[in-house]
């Protein structure tokens, strides 16, 4: 059985029961009913996601950023050189870039996976952290067909799981998603062309900058790679191939793999909601393990969120990936899970209740 | 000269200068120009409230929570009995209340300040952390005139100045606001309806939870206090004094005071925002160095936030008070600055630019 039917079938939905308990001891806490609004889902959700109320507060939290190349780069859909990939591995693994601050700030560990950045990573890169799980180096052009082969979608998939499964066995009990790779928001708005059934105009953006002209050449080149590939929602393996980078793929794996062992997973915004969407459809169960860290900037974030049913947390106006966004939101959840473990009761506060 | 009038006086612009500095800095950090939304606008007003680039990193940060009773409750404005506020007084210095909660995840200290509650608290829950500040057991019926003298409403200004100067002289580089009195919302709704020249129909909300008659009600109360007081903006202590409770008022002067001392502050949600209208007609200046923590589910918390130009940094349909919201919101706000002081540029990192 292949690793990631074995995990998909691990998958249980969450469980309403200890739902339930936690909105019932929401009504015990010192504070009006509802008072507390999208912390009070996210309890309830936690609770879900454990199968117990208390569910156990969500610390330590990692953020995993996959990264990957892309041979749709090629066709100019980016203003950034493609090297600049492995420049943002060496960035993020020496704590300089901006998802390495927001982790320290929030007390994230993060861990860096090459899945398939085109250049070759000298080893001692390893010794900082990179866990070396090449693939291949780069994807190819999806235009000319498909990206991934079915084999390197397939691994790059297992290396996702693998990455979920040892960051929980290292006692980590909230995940956040990160991604590199210059030109993945191409790849992000085809993905999610398909899976939300959404013309490539509306769902491809600016990605990290470009000017209308480039625009414009991004949604042709989106709708090209669909239509060559002839991808569609109903074989989400192959669409994901088709499309996908291979952090992509990676984050499939990641996003299933957490929900097999019921661990909660915030998402970044596009590269992950993208990569969510092929996951839901392999899955929809999955969808339980899961929080929208924040809605982005790119028109395709507000979409993917919506189709996943995800309440976004955030919304800033960010549109960097890397994790970022999902990892300013860690403190929100852990906030709403410590709330149930240590606010006093009307009960414990001798507190009296509203007169009715 | 009155300390209050000492205080505006001694509120300075925020530094646009310093501003400029943080948003060229930005420009050189590894992301795309603007990708990182309102942490970039964050860091930029940090910069021009300690009027230097990098501003220091905001930490530690304090939270203080005013406490008042309010005569208005006698009209039957909130389903909860006057003595919560006592019990919730209580409940934050034992830190139970969900606030408590919120602000050790988020590792803030949490000052608690009796400046108006209509019980007697024992003087051991001084040992518990209690500043004891009353004016006076409770404001009266601001139906049926002033809710405090002018000599009250000065009294309870000067206990927030005064607190503001302790938490920032003890070190704290960031504030966040914190309310506790049953009826409170009702005050604030009265006080954005003056300031933000709204119908009382539209500012005033549900609060801790009211039925549709009980609403109705609360509007009637509102507008009667209103008219009974002669209220209006150009006279912006005399309509505190009318309408405001003691922990407005000495919201008012903690404000105005953290602003004297070049300190950010986060309002939390309507009590806090009312307090601030106030607050920015004696020192249109003094709104700078504030920060919109959350938006609340309170229909004039919206009203009160754009009126004072600030962008809500989260909405998660809270509506608790107690400085719940602001506090939460901390760690963005210390995120956006630590990134200006550890994220890498592209001299630094050694990544590439963006072709042109």
């Amino acid at each position: 059985m292949l690793l990631v039917d074995e995990t998909v079938a691990a998958i249980q939905p969450v469980d309403e029961p200890a739902r339930a308990l936690a909105d019932e001891h929401q009504l015990r806490l010192t504070k009006p009913a509802g008072s507390l609004g999208e912390l009070e889902t996210i309890a309830g959700r936690l609770a879900a996601i454990a199968g117990e109320f208390p569910p156990p507060i969500p610390e330590p939290a990692a953020l995993a950023v996959f990264c990957g190349d892309h041979g749709v780069h090629a066709q100019g859909v980016s203003p950034w050189p493609q090297e600049v990939t492995t420049q943002m591995v060496r960035n993020v693994l020496a704590g300089g870039a901006m998802t390495s601050v927001i982790a320290r700030q929030v007390g994230a560990e993060v861990a860096v996976i090459d899945v398939g950045v085109a250049a070759d990573l000298p080893p001692e890169l390893a010794r900082r952290g990179l866990l070396r799980r090449k693939v291949a180096a780069g994807t190819a052009d999806m235009t000319a067909g498909s990206a991934m082969t079915p084999e390197q979608c397939r691994q790059a998939i297992d290396v996702g799981i693998d990455v979920a499964r040892d960051l929980v066995a290292q006692g980590n009990r909230l995940l956040a998603t990160g991604d590199l790779g210059i030109g993945n928001t191409t790849a992000s708005a085809a993905l999610v062309a398909v899976f939300a059934q959404a013309p490539a105009r509306v769902v491809t953006g600016r990605g990290t900058g470009i000017d209308d002209a480039t625009l414009a050449h991004k949604v042709r080149v989106v709708e090209q790679a669909i239509a060559v590939n002839d991808a569609h929602a109903q074989d989400p393996l192959g669409a994901l191939a088709a499309l996908g980078g291979f952090e992509h793929a990676a984050l499939v794996g990641f996003l299933l793999g957490a929900a097999a062992l019921r661990t909660p997973v915030v998402l970044d915004g596009i590269v992950a909601g993208s990569a969510a969407l092929v996951a839901a459809a392999l899955s929809p169960d999955a969808c339980g393990y899961w929080f929208a860290g924040h809605v982005s900037a790119e028109p395709a974030s507000r979409l993917a969120t919506a189709d996943l049913g995800l309440h976004p947390l955030l919304d800033l106006g960010m549109r960097l990936g890397e994790g970022s966004g999902a990892t300013l939101a860690i403190p929100i959840i852990q906030a709403a899970v410590r709330i149930v473990h240590e606010g006093a009761t009307f009960e414990s506060a001798g507190v009296a209740g509203r007169d009715e």
